[in-house]
């Protein structure tokens, strides 16, 4: 077995009260402080609250996928 | 069975000629004005029309949530 | 068999660092210098890279449908 | 925000003992007795019961959209 | 175009803080007072809201199919 | 546990030079030979193949549900 | 090719008037008085009837799964 | 690696004022002007315009399949 | 960036000799021994295990979203 | 109605402690034993136990269609 | 718009009588000969056909990813 | 409520440069190191990159299932 790197992913969602785009990179922003490696995301579901006939925040579910570092030795 | 809110879930399309977040507003926008209680939406669909090589208009269908209040008495 | 139009689709991947609409602008753009009658799209996927806790880049990918033009006579 | 058409998306189901294309239009015959403004449909579903090793009638679901009119004012 | 029956479906949440059968019942229940002729429903989704690490209420969101009446005349 | 009915699915591809209704009435008609109480069918994919630039014959599978008879006794 | 068991999965709907849980044992219970060595289910669609403005019966698909047991000999 | 064959897949949508069947030749018709060797279809998408209460013309999504042949030599 | 929750949503899977119910709050229940603030959970899938042509345990499995406190600081 | 083949599906799932091909081939080979007329399969999903961290043997669905024979006569 | 790369995805089928990797390979060395710069691919169906109880050959689909060239100039 | 067992699923990604089956060991190795009780595993989607016309490395994701044990006491 060659040394590959290995990617675990996770499920977050991140929330809004401007945009699609904000909400996802809010999610990613809380990733980064605690997981290194970040490497890439998938929108999976955009959903929202509704409030007095507008859109009160956006909520955006990504997957995250990052490089998972070797355990033993490194 | 205990008195707790039932919700009823509808489909629009809204179309805006700048963003996705845009037509989402245009839809709820509207629906708020026949209906009360309107509580989420989710994006079930992002699609558009073209002219001259450019998104000309973009429409997103979205399901929207909303409370259903009792039917007088009962 | 009467004279109605026949569209084909095709899918690409737009990518921007700013915003999924430009993201597809960008396929839709490129599309439109090799394939004439662009009529519609869809959004099928949104991705993106991550760099530094933020979205490096959004990667967009559409379906794009098109009419085609009949093959000189026949 | 423009002032731009908004849709709404209904799901009927249509019967028919003949073909798949009756039971589509008999759906959309029964809507347009009730809902202006209908615009396009897509099939959902194609279904049917059985009686006597034939197909006694299908039932198709479809979803149909029409075009919302503003209502006070606009 | 035969006299055939044509129906609507519907999507509603009913809750419940007891079992999934509950919060269905509480759908039809609530549709049975405005709606004539509830047919048939199908279970699209089953959620909840969690509250000191127990199940607070659950969420039931189904399909309902009732038979259109024809508007007068036809 | 009460004496009600248990349904079967089996899953078929009917064959037909001409139309879809016909390729699903061939599927059904085999089953009755050997099955019986056919109750309901689900068109499940429509595909075909092609000869000389023209649909040669239509292929529809569909899944066929039939009531099951109690085994002696019971 | 060693001895690993094979297994064949078939798909039925049970019935109950009461629960979703009776009407998968409804099911299991039908397939063991004609199936040996029934292993495992899976829930594929929870429908039902309504009448009266209540659940009338539960109709809940399901697929089992069973080992194979070899044809004489191998 | 052996001589096997490789097929290609597009995306094609055909149209038709009568029939699904009509719809997917008018698709197939079109494609076998300007690509050899057209294999087998698959329907993806059925939808449709509506005028009047009718259905105006049918819009039907395949996926046709052909064999690539080889680009000189190999 | 506002101050807004990021949620994160792991996968369970909960079993139950008696209830699809009862799965699911085991699951949540074990979760909450290592996890604060669970917010809300979907039902993802529904199996078990038979023995004996009974259910023998059901297998709930879940995701589950919480929110995520700040990391030191922010 | 022509006399154009039936085709019949069912589901099974094949293993194998080396490789995925290996499980396709273990489940098609004890089909062969009991039906005749064996013509496709499509992979359904891809599972497997674990144990000291290797893939112990992978169990792997698939669909196998096969043609019906007519019953006497026809 | 920034000079951001745009991809094209085509679906290609790849046939094989040994494994599913052999299949995606043979698949990516057609698409090779005639485009340049394929970056990626996805598995999207893995089927094939029996003979005799054997697998007689892997059919194997693809989406197939390649960067697009701007066209001279622009 | 009973003793049961209740299962976590993880998502990750394992790549290789020769097989799929190899793939999916590269990402259950890993797991194994950190994590007790892997149970089972099932691919989820399987994609790859490709160089000089040929697969560079295959990208295999797959859910591993592993047993909770308790947190001290319960």
């Amino acid at each position: 077995m060659k040394d590959l790197t290995i990617y675990k992913t996770i499920e977050l969602t991140g929330t809004s009260v401007t945009t699609i785009e904000d909400a996802v990179n809010a999610a990613i922003h809380r990733a980064h402080q605690t997981v290194k490696h970040l490497a890439w995301f998938q929108v999976i579901e955009t959903r929202g609250n509704i409030e007095k006939g507008k859109v009160h925040h956006w909520q955006v579910t990504i997957k995250v996928g990052f490089a998972l570092e070797g355990p033993t030795k490194k």
